[in-house]
């Protein structure tokens, strides 16, 4: 079983803006032994992530940068070959922080079981992954919206955007997406349930706010910053909230972030805009991932994902994010499951 | 008692930047008769806030802004000298929205008896009038400080900001002010009993805060807005609050505002960015003008009030709130109590 190579990609410089592929080393090792109370686990789905361009640069933030020469922090999902940890045998799928490499040895600890007859894998990555754990806590905990409150969100056919669009309404709420192109805007209207979609690729967000939102919007789940936060702060009904998860418009910036002009606005409406890192409700994770596991047997959630396929593709896949190309929650397919 | 003539200030113009002198339109009128419910009132004190600049301007907010033509809005307190409301007589002290004028005509109920006995009346506009109120609530409402926690306020020195620091201490917490001078600095630590000061015109407020929150800002409760806004972001504490409660570096702009670009520091350390308006807690002034007078008579929270005179010098006086000339709250007295 060993014996096999580790293909590994580590993080070799710091991005300027948008990463590339000389941003990345990619190096072969062998398969580790698993050592006493590890897991080897071979990967078979790595979730990609807006989150993963800030890991890339230096500084404080809410999680340590990758350093370089290290493999590429990424959550992943996989299948235990062996296994020194009584909790995990040969054949189990698991998930947890795998890296961007074919193999990996981590402590029983760091990894979660996953069962595969609940939903396909890489919904594990997706709306019973990280992303649906963000939108469920960022929307309830943050948001708190109310029945027949208007909720906006960006970013809003990607992952963390497509599913709290979809438990705002679950909750009662309107709930309208902005997204890049006609077919997504269409996807979040005729597939998912929203009320309304803006295009800010082709149409005015300012006018769509105010066409689909005649009364303000009262909760504004924010995945992008810049101008679209910016716009979104000038139609914000009294006592308003704006959930601050990402600002993808900003991650790849050579130039300072771009701060919300219109941040007076809270004040004007006695809004409020708070930030949420999704690793504060891990001991809350299994309560959210039963209700949204019931949502999506019930048919009132769906999972999209947007799968690429080849651990060597991973410099360009990871682009999609950026460019907005992926539709659906961006995984990457790293080895077969047999 | 009529027959005199009522002097008066109005919006002549909207001000680009700093409101200049031909802006305003002097006019005199006869002093009014009180119609059937209204109390005439002989103005003494006015009040000038840092928010009549944002009254000035066309566009929604969260009051109307002043008509071109009509006198100028502020609040005051003056004299009864006829009234034709039952609950008030001639030689009563009254606050109220008295406006920029001689003398006022308003309705019993748009005012409140003063009690002359229980303060010096310039008090009734600082520490028990709008600058109090506004401190005691966006502080504890707001802000919610705990004892040991840090509490940092820009414009310090300032009617709100004074009292902000002042209240932040008898709750137990640790109080650091932001203001401009060394003069008003030893105020501050000397005089009002603040921890420290951090004087924005001669030393670096990065390091600043470095030295004086080392465990990071608890809650921020921002006048000022703009670069200080930005700096104190990058030294939030995990949970932060910021009380957006005016933004005084901005209001005479001509520029947009400048939004402050280090708001993913709300993500990185799960913290609140919240405004608030005075006017949502009416119902709840008569507690904190207890509270505030019990800490006055106690000697733990001290009012000082910088008073210009004359009616006729309102457009510069004004002006000594944008270059942070006044020390203590500013009032322009218009009358004599006699």
């Amino acid at each position: 079983m060993t014996g096999d190579i580790n293909h590994q990609i580590r993080l070799k410089a710091r991005p300027l803006g948008l990463p590339r592929r000389s941003d990345w080393q990619f190096t072969e090792a062998p398969v580790p032994e698993p050592g006493e109370g590890e897991v080897l686990v071979k990967v078979l789905l790595l979730s990609l992530d807006p989150a993963m361009r800030g890991w890339m640069n230096e500084g404080r933030s809410y999680i340590a940068p990758v350093a370089i020469g290290e493999v590429m922090r990424a959550g992943g999902i996989g299948r235990v070959i062996a296994s020194r940890h009584a909790g995990f045998a040969a054949g189990d799928h698991v998930s947890g922080s795998l890296g961007v490499q074919s193999h990996a040895a981590l402590k029983g600890e760091q990894l979660t079981k996953v069962d595969p007859k609940l939903a396909p894998l890489p919904v594990f990555l997706n709306t019973l992954g990280m992303p649906g754990m963000t939108a469920y806590f960022g929307l309830l905990d943050i948001g708190r919206p109310k029945p027949g409150e208007t909720v906006v969100v960006s970013g809003a056919a990607g992952a963390v955007g497509a599913t709290v669009g979809q438990i705002a309404r679950i909750k009662g709420c309107r709930a309208v997406g902005i997204a890049g192109g006609a077919a997504k805007c269409r996807y979040l209207v005729d597939e998912l349930g929203f009320d309304a979609a803006i295009d800010y690729k082709t149409g005015d967000v300012r006018d769509g706010l105010r066409t689909h939102c005649p009364a303000g919007v009262d909760v504004y789940f924010d995945n992008v910053g810049g101008d679209i936060l910016d716009v979104v702060l000038t139609r914000l009904a009294r006592h308003a909230r704006i959930v601050i998860c990402g600002a993808i418009s900003q991650y790849n910036n050579t130039a300072p972030v771009k701060g919300p002009s219109n941040y007076l606005s809270l004040l004007v409406n006695r809004a409020r805009m708070e930030g949420m890192v999704v690793f504060d409700y891990a001991d809350r994770f299994p309560q959210a991932m039963r209700d949204i596991a019931a949502w999506i047997a019930q048919g009132k959630l769906k999972s999209r994902e947007d799968i690429a396929a080849g651990l060597e593709t991973f410099p360009e896949t990871l682009l999609k994010l950026f460019s907005g190309e992926n539709f659906g929650k961006l995984v990457l397919k790293v080895g077969d499951d047999d």
